[in-house]
């Protein structure tokens, strides 16, 4: 039986205690059935163990849990009062314990650059949407919010395993490392309407948005082309994620016309 | 002094004792300065009173508060345990108590629908982005989450006071109301793309949208034209404010050209 603080065996040796998610860790959470299949689909390497719910060994969800595990063999086990403690939901039957990774940047293709962003919930819904739309490389500019907080990977919806992403602690350091992309700037005082750009379809590109509630500092105007989603002045701005989507959306349409 | 059950004159009448908000009740709040301020200019008529806290007194946010009460003839009240009470959040300085109220469609304007929404964020910042994108006329199909659930006001940062809303015990009911509209219905299995559709600009149209996890039923195969905004199988579907924002961003769009 454990207490609360669990010890995990890997690879034989006593690794870590499970506690509820911090930033420093080196392992994050899925919380979810939904959730932690994706993870094993995904990123089974990163597998630490899986916790499950002894309320739902009959569910599909859980059979499927299970037969991923036998076949990649990787650990599970029922845990209730585990999954109770790392859980802040109630209905949470499985979670899947994984160690963070790291990712590199394909320089060939197109990336969504977040400068600054502040919400896990926004966070989660750009990689989701970009994903959706084949974005699949992101770059986040330090200060940035935590992209394996568990509430990042469950807005992802999971989306967040089938992406690349990478920190760097200043914008010139991501732009140093890409020259050959094309760099659009999302900003409310820009002059050209993103009905306007026509991308060059010989270079990748890279879409580039600020903080949830700053914006990009004024001196990305003279970073790329700035561009903006022309609204009305009944609101300050659209909300990030929704800017976001629009911008890939317009951005990508042309692949999705054939 | 008050005690924790506040007793508030209205027209010299006692009406109400504040509690924490239910959807039954008849009036609701605004948590915060900025939503508070937003409340106070659009929909003064409705305003029962403002609560303030005693902390802020010198903030200009709060003296925009009191500036508009003076002008407005609003009550308000420095009351630090009521505000404790009603706002979750512990940095909450101001909040409108505000009656519910009743609005109308515009026949001649275009709508959004939104078919059984179940989360009071999305529902916020889609009708952000509708007001943002000049659509200010909403129909809810019941069952539906709560307009006027502070969560709601709050995620639409108070675009919900600019914008007319009703809501429709069907979607029959809402059509028989307005025949003149050209509907299209967002569903995943539509054959026509979001890009290939030219609105008729001489007749108003409503962008009908289905609940987060279950999408329009089948039958709304049948209702006007049915539309899809393709993306790849990487994802179930785009999260509901994300898709509704790239609908109404291609639907509007020519108005923001000029």
């Amino acid at each position: 039986m454990y207490s609360t603080n669990v010890v995990v065996k890997f690879g034989g040796i006593i690794l870590i205690k499970y506690k509820t998610y911090k930033k420093d860790f080196d392992y994050s959470y899925t919380l979810g059935i939904f959730l932690t299949i994706e993870l094993l689909n995904q990123k089974p390497e990163s597998v630490i163990e899986v916790l499950l719910s002894s309320q739902t060994q009959n569910s599909t969800g859980v059979a499927k849990i299970i037969d991923i595990c036998h076949a990649k063999n990787i650990p599970f086990e029922m845990n209730d009062k585990m999954i109770s403690i790392l859980s802040p939901k109630e209905n949470c039957y499985a979670i899947g314990i994984f160690k963070k990774y790291d990712c590199s940047l394909d320089k060939l293709k197109n990336h969504i650059v977040l400068v600054n962003p502040g919400d896990s919930g926004n966070l989660g819904t750009i990689i989701r949407t970009a994903l959706g739309f084949d974005i699949n490389q992101l770059a986040i500019i330090r200060p940035g919010v935590d992209i394996f907080d568990p509430k990042s990977v469950r807005a992802s919806m999971g989306a967040l395993f089938n992406i690349n992403f990478v920190y760097f602690d200043s914008f010139e350091d991501y732009q140093n490392n890409y020259l050959n992309h094309d760099i659009f700037t999302f900003m409310l005082n820009a002059k050209i309407k993103i009905h306007d750009i026509k991308p060059d379809l010989n270079k990748p590109f890279s879409l580039v948005f600020g903080n949830e509630s700053s914006g990009l500092d004024p001196k990305f105007a003279s970073v790329g082309t700035s561009v903006i989603i022309p609204h009305n002045q009944s609101i300050d701005s659209l909300n990030l994620s929704i800017a976001t989507g629009i911008a890939i959306y317009e951005f990508t349409k042309k692949s999705f016309t054939v």
